[in-house]
C-alpha cells in the first residue's frame, strides 16, 4: 500500500537509523537483567544518577509518568476520605529517639543538619560557619511519624476529633550505601499516610483499607498483579505491631515490595503522649496506621513489562497514547497528511487520549520508531502516501509489536480498543509470568534447588525468627509474606519440621 | 418564612454559641494588622507553626487551597510547552560558590548536613556518629539553579537540544530568623522553573512570558491586581542580570512580591561551562531563565482578600464552594431536608463545585454559620422546615455578607452566578483598594510623610543604588518596582534632584 520507491528510501534511511540506534540498543535481559534496567532508565530518559552520592535526576519523561501514578492514588485517597497536609522537613534528633524500636530502625541512615550557615574562605569558596551550630542537630525526615504525632498531639483532644485521616506528599532521606535508580536511593519522592482513631479495631480497618488501594492501584492502573500479606516480625516497619505488603514478581523472578501499610497500635500514642477522652469520659491512648509507596513503585513498572526493546507502558499510565509518525517528502505532504489525520487527532483527544504528531524533520521515521518503542508507547500509528490515497493508516502495538492497516475512518475506534486491549494484556502476561514461577515446595534441600531458577516458593514454616534467619543466611530468600488471602493448610516446616498451620511466601528480592 | 419558634431557639442557640466563638473571635484588623494575620492562619486552620524552628505545619484546609493554586498553575506552566522534572534536594558545597554572586546572596542562610549516620548514645538516646563525617558537606537547596546546571551540562550538546523548558516542585529550605506562617519560613513549599535557551532574545521573551503567567494566575484566579515591574540591582536574585517580578498591595498598604522571574544571561551557563553548537557549528554559553512561586502565595491572599470575620477567598480556589446547614429538629426533618435538596446539590456538583452538606449535629448552626464565614466559603445556604414548605432557600455570599431568600428552583443558577460575582467582586474590591492607596509623590519631604500612611508611592528616582539605599535607611521603603507599563515621563530625583525618565514604586514591604 506504500509507494515503494519512497518506501525503499525510507527503509534505506530507517535502516541507517536503526543502526546508529543498534548502536546503543540495550543489553538483552537475559544475558544481565541488571545490566538492562540501569540502561533502560537512563536511555528512556527516565531519570539519571546525579552527582550527589545516592540521589537521582527524575528527567521529565520519568516524572511525567510518576505524575500520572501520583494524581491516580491521589485521587483514591480522596475517595477514602483522605486529605493531604504538608509536615517539616526537619525532625528533631530527639523526636527519632522518643519510639525504642523506631530509632533502631532509622537511626543508622540520617542525614544529619548540624550547621544554619556558610562563611565565604580565604581562597573564595565558602566553609560551614563554626558558629553556626544548631543546639540540636536535626534529621532529615526518613519517614515522618514521630514529627506527625508530636503535632497531633495538639490536634486531638476528644473522639469528636477522631479520626484523622491524612496523608503526605513529600521527599524523604534514608543514607543508602548501594543505591540503584528508582528501586534503592538516598532521595526518594513518596506519600505518606497517618492516621489517628479511637478504636483498635477501627485503625485496623484502615490499614487493611488502604492495602486494598495499593493492590487496586498496582492491578488497575500499573497492571501488576500482587500478593497482600502480612510481614514477619524481622522484616516489619521500626515502630508497627503489623506491617502488611503488597509484593510483586520482577521478570527475573525477584520479589518487589510495591507498598506497605502499617497498624501502628498505640506505641507513637505512647512514645508522643496523645491521649484522648472517649465519649465515657475516660482517657485512652489513639490508635495509629501509617501506609505508603514510593517512586520505587516506578522500578517495578519497568521491571514488571518491559522487554528488549524498552519500555511498555500501560495506557492507564502512559505520558503519550499515541504517537503518530507522518512519512513524507517536502512540506506539502507533510501538509496533505496532517489535514487528513487532524479527524482522527480530534476524536482521540476528545477521548482523554494524549496524542503526539511527530513532525520533527530532523529525525527521520525509522529513528522515531525505535524511539517510541524504547519509551514505552502503548501505540504507534504510521502514515505515507500511499496509504493516503488509499485512506489507510497502520497501526502498531507496542506489547505484543503487531502491525495492521487499519481504514482511516476505523481508525479511532481501533486505537482505542486496542489500548484496553494492552491495558488488559500486560496485566495477563505478568500474572502468567508470576504463575508459571510460583510453586510449593516440601522439603528444604528442594527448596535450596528451587530458590536458584528464582521465582515465589510457598513452603511451610514454623513461625521462628531463628529459622527465617538461617534460611536467609543459607538462601538469601526471605519470607516476602504470610498471604492473607492464603489457604489454610496444615503441614511442617520444612527447616525444623516443627508445625505450621499455612504455607508462606519466600523469594530473593529487590 | 420561617418556623418563627424555631427560629427563635435556633437564634437563642446562635446567640450562645455565637458568644463561644466571639471568645476566640480574631483581633480586628484596624487594631493589629499583623496580629490579625496571625490569628486568622491558625484559626482557620491554614497553618501553624512547628517544634522545628522556622518550619511550618500547613493544616489539611489550608493544604487544599495550596493544591488548588498549584494544579491550575501546573496547567498553565503545561499549557505554555514546560515540563516536570525532580533534582536532588542536597547541593555539594562547592556548587554553591560556583557562580560568585549568588553564593553571595544565599550562602548566609544555608541548612548543612555533615553526617550521614546516629549512633546510640550510653543513655538511650542517640547522638552523631563522628565517623559517619560527610567529606563534602551538603547544603539543603535553598534554590536549584546550581544541581540543576550542572545537570544541564549533560543534556545540552548542540541547538537541537534547545530550549529545555523544566518546571520542578519542590521544598526548599533557606534559614530565617524572623519567620511567619506563609510569608516568611525557613522550609517553604514552591515551584522552580528553569530553562535553557540558543538565544538571548528568546531567554528575555520566556522571562517576560512566565511573569505574565504569573500575573494572569494572581489576577484571574487569586483575584489580586499586581503591578509587573523590574526589580532594581540591590532587588535582584544573586546570579540574575535582570529580575521581574508581580507586586501586589495587602491591605495594610504594604507590598508584597507575589512572583519573580529571571533572565540569567550566561551567568550559570559560564558558571558550570555549558555549550551548545549553534546551527552554524559555532560553539556559545546557553541562555538561561529561572522563575518562581511558593507557599508565600498564600500569605499575599489571605492578606488581600479576608476581613475581621476571617477569610475570603475567591471561588477559583476555594476548596469548598458551597456550604449547605440545614436546621431541623431529629433524624425526620433533617432527612425531609436531605431529600429536598438532593436535586439542587446534585446540579452544583453537576457544575464542578464542591458542595457540604454539613450534618454534623454535635455542632449548632451558628457554630457553622461562623466556621464557614472564618474559613471563607464563598456561599453558605440555609435552609430550615419553614423555607422547605415555601420551597425557598436562604443564599448568603460571604464577600459582602448579603443573604437573600431564594426559590429552590432558582437556587442552582443563582448560586453561580453569586460565585462569579464574587471572583470578580474580590478582585475589584482590591483593585479600588490598591487605587485609593496609590498616589505620586514630588517631593523628598512628602514622600516621608506620604509613607507613613502606607501604599504605593509613585516616585522619581535617579537610577542610583545610593539614592536607593539612603531612602530605605531613612524610611523602611523600598522600590518594589520599575513598572513595565508604566508611563515614560521625564521628572527629577526626589532626593538628588537629578534626572529621571520613569517613576518607580516605592512602598514598605513584606
Amino acid at each position: 500500500m506504500y509507494d515503494f520507491e519512497f518506501l525503499l528510501l525510507q527503509h534505506t534511511k530507517f535502516i541507517k537509523n536503526r543502526s546508529i540506534f543498534m548502536a546503543s540498543k540495550l543489553t538483552p535481559r537475559s544475558t544481565d537483567y541488571s545490566k538492562w534496567y540501569n540502561e533502560l532508565v537512563v536511555n528512556a530518559d527516565l531519570a539519571q544518577h546525579s552527582d550527589v552520592k545516592g540521589c537521582m535526576i527524575i528527567k521529565p519523561y520519568g516524572y511525567a509518568i510518576w505524575e500520572k501514578m501520583k494524581d491516580q492514588l491521589d485521587r483514591m485517597f480522596k475517595e477514602t476520605g483522605h486529605q493531604n497536609a504538608y509536615f517539616p522537613l526537619f525532625i528533631p534528633k530527639s523526636y527519632l529517639s522518643k519510639e525504642a524500636d523506631h530509632v533502631e530502625g532509622f537511626a543508622k541512615e540520617c542525614a544529619v543538619v548540624t550547621h544554619y550557615r556558610l562563611k565565604t574562605s580565604e581562597d573564595g569558596g565558602v566553609v560551614v560557619d563554626p558558629d553556626a551550630k544548631l543546639e540540636e542537630e536535626l534529621i532529615v525526615r526518613p519517614t515522618s511519624e514521630t514529627i506527625i504525632w508530636n503535632t497531633y498531639k495538639g490536634w486531638i483532644q476528644s473522639y469528636r476529633d477522631l479520626p484523622i485521616l491524612v496523608n503526605q506528599w513529600a521527599n524523604v532521606v534514608r543514607w543508602e550505601m548501594r543505591t540503584r535508580l528508582f528501586l534503592r536511593t538516598t532521595e526518594f519522592l513518596w506519600q505518606e499516610g497517618h492516621t489517628a482513631h479511637a478504636t483498635k479495631e477501627e485503625a485496623i480497618e484502615e490499614t487493611h483499607k488502604m492495602l486494598d488501594v495499593y493492590a487496586e492501584f498496582a492491578e488497575k492502573y500499573m497492571a501488576i498483579p500482587v500478593i497482600k500479606g502480612v510481614k514477619t516480625a524481622s522484616e516489619r516497619f521500626a515502630g508497627a505491631v503489623d506491617t502488611l505488603c503488597i509484593e510483586a514478581m520482577m521478570q527475573d523472578g525477584k520479589a518487589l515490595q510495591a507498598g506497605t501499610s502499617h497498624f501502628l497500635g498505640q506505641n507513637f500514642a505512647k512514645a508522643f503522649d496523645v491521649k484522648f477522652a472517649g465519649k465515657d469520659g475516660g482517657m485512652d491512648y489513639v490508635w495509629a496506621t501509617s501506609w505508603g509507596v514510593s517512586t520505587r513503585l516506578m522500578g517495578a513498572l519497568i521491571m514488571t513489562h518491559s522487554d528488549d526493546q524498552g519500555l511498555r507502558l500501560p495506557p492507564s499510565l502512559a505520558p503519550i497514547h499515541v504517537a503518530i509518525v507522518p512519512i513524507y517528502k517536502g512540506e506539502e505532504q507533510l501538509e496533505e497528511i496532517r489535514e487528513k489525520l487532524d479527524g482522527l487527532i480530534q476524536s482521540l483527544r476528545a477521548a482523554g487520549l494524549v496524542v503526539k504528531f511527530d513532525d520533527d524533520d530532523t529525525k527521520k521515521p525509522g529513528w522515531k520508531f525505535a524511539e517510541y518503542e524504547l519509551k514505552g508507547v502503548p501505540v504507534r500509528l504510521a502514515v505515507g502516501q500511499r496509504d493516503l490515497s488509499n485512506n489507510m493508516i497502520e497501526v502498531a502495538r507496542r506489547d505484543t509489536g503487531e502491525k495492521v492497516m487499519v481504514s482511516m475512518d476505523e481508525a479511532a475506534g481501533q486505537v482505542q480498543r486496542i489500548l484496553d486491549e494492552i491495558q488488559k494484556n500486560l496485566f495477563d502476561d505478568a500474572f502468567a509470568h508470576r504463575a508459571a514461577n510460583s510453586r510449593k515446595v516440601e522439603s528444604y534441600a528442594e527448596f535450596k534447588e528451587e530458590i536458584e531458577k528464582g521465582g515465589f516458593l510457598y513452603a511451610h514454616w514454623d513461625g521462628t525468627a531463628e529459622t527465617e534467619a538461617k534460611i536467609k543466611e543459607d538462601t538469601k530468600a526471605t519470607i516476602r509474606c504470610i498471604p492473607i488471602d492464603g489457604e489454610q493448610e496444615e503441614g511442617k516446616c520444612m527447616v525444623t519440621g516443627n508445625p505450621s498451620s499455612q504455607r508462606v511466601i519466600f523469594a530473593r528480592a529487590y
